[in-house]
């Protein structure tokens, strides 16, 4: 498989690191051919703005889905979102490796997000969204390291189901809105607080990779379950996620 | 009262920016002191790093939480930083005015949360999370568009409930957890779309600033609810948000 890799941490010694290290070298000795766009290195630019296109649609008004779509159509994003979206197209799967700040992902990487995954490029007129988006055909995996401990993030838990609650606006809202068909993340949990468990989590990570293709899709609805007012349809209601 | 307004959209002559301006003028005629962060027209920098701190802790390992806490000791937070924290703790009131980006905060906002609400000032030892978070005292509230309609966003809509499933992580994970009581958002859905409705929403909108203390918070747990385990108690599971 073509995999790519999207990294988000300031620090190339930190577990995340170490996470991305393990991927790149494990995916490689498999046999897999392995990219990564390493965010922090690259200098990334997080913030959309006039300068992510070459073509301008409307130079006294900054819409910018209108100009995202112009540039679809023209090909004039600048030239580091064309390069992201170009390893998008070349890739069967997708890892995105960041700490949980915020609950969500570092700025850094939601920039990546706001840029690259342009109208006219994973949604927009003639594409479709979630299981009709632009990157269908293709699967994501997060791989994140928590602050809290896991019982934090139960649905009792103090800090907010991690599944229903926190990573739904990644996983559904950004990875499956586009067409990715996103498998079980991966948690690390309190990593910084123990060497052992740093161990232990890179040993399951390994045993992940291993078995990429095997790793259980998260079951979102189809656009088909939906009616015209976009509400899930009375059969699909039972065990609803 | 002392109203924060933090503003982060790309066009002034945006909806988002109807809103800021209108908010401004209706605030101060009600005679409220307000300071706004436009995020945009101040180039505010998104991507957490070690320009952050003019203190260094570890030169040769990079994390981030403590280097914020060091800073937080030693007074070490670059200046764009500081004057950020300081309009917090000036602030009664913060208002979030921002487009709803891939499910959340766009990256330049989200990087103003990773920068801003550091360890040691927000939260960490000797402060609390939550209810009791370090800007504990103080209001927030979301104001913010959408690009889908509301019934998208109901509990059986196509892109999840906007309360419990999208804007949980912002206004629980970043607002609440940070000790601001975070009270309902003001959401403007789809006003691309139609003049009247926009028009609509200003009328809502400014009628909703003229009672700014009487918008209801949103319930969500004290810390004294949950139990050692960060487990909700049994006897407050009716009516879980």
């Amino acid at each position: 498989m073509n995999v790519l890799i999207v990294y988000a941490h300031p620090e190339p010694k930190s577990f995340n690191g170490a996470l991305k290290d393990l991927a790149v070298s494990e995916l490689t000795a498999l046999g897999h051919q392995v990219k990564v766009s390493d965010l922090y290195a690259m200098n990334f630019k997080a913030v959309a703005d006039r300068g992510d296109f070459e073509t301008v649609l409307d130079e006294n008004f900054l819409k910018y889905q209108m100009e995202q779509r112009n540039a679809a159509k023209e090909n004039g994003f600048s030239e580091d979102i064309r390069a992201e979206q170009e390893k998008l197209l070349w890739a069967d799967f997708v890892i995105f490796q960041f700490p949980l700040w915020w609950y969500s992902v570092p700025a850094i990487l939601k920039g990546w997000f706001d840029r690259v995954f342009a109208s006219g490029f994973v949604y927009g007129r003639g594409i479709g969204r979630y299981d009709s988006g632009g990157l269908k055909g293709r699967k994501a995996m997060l791989s994140t390291t928590t602050g809290s401990p896991k019982h934090a993030y139960t649905p009792y838990g103090m800090d907010g189901d991690i599944h229903e609650k926190i990573l739904y606006h990644i996983n559904h809202g950004m990875l499956y809105f586009a067409g990715l068909e996103p498998v079980e993340p991966f948690i690390a949990w309190t990593p910084a607080h123990d060497a052992n468990d740093r161990e232990q989590y890179l040993e399951e990570f390994k045993q992940r990779l291993h078995n990429l293709s095997d790793i259980p899709s998260i079951p979102y609805h189809p656009s088909s379950h939906y009616d015209e007012n976009h509400q899930l349809k009375e059969e699909y209601r039972q065990n609803h996620q």
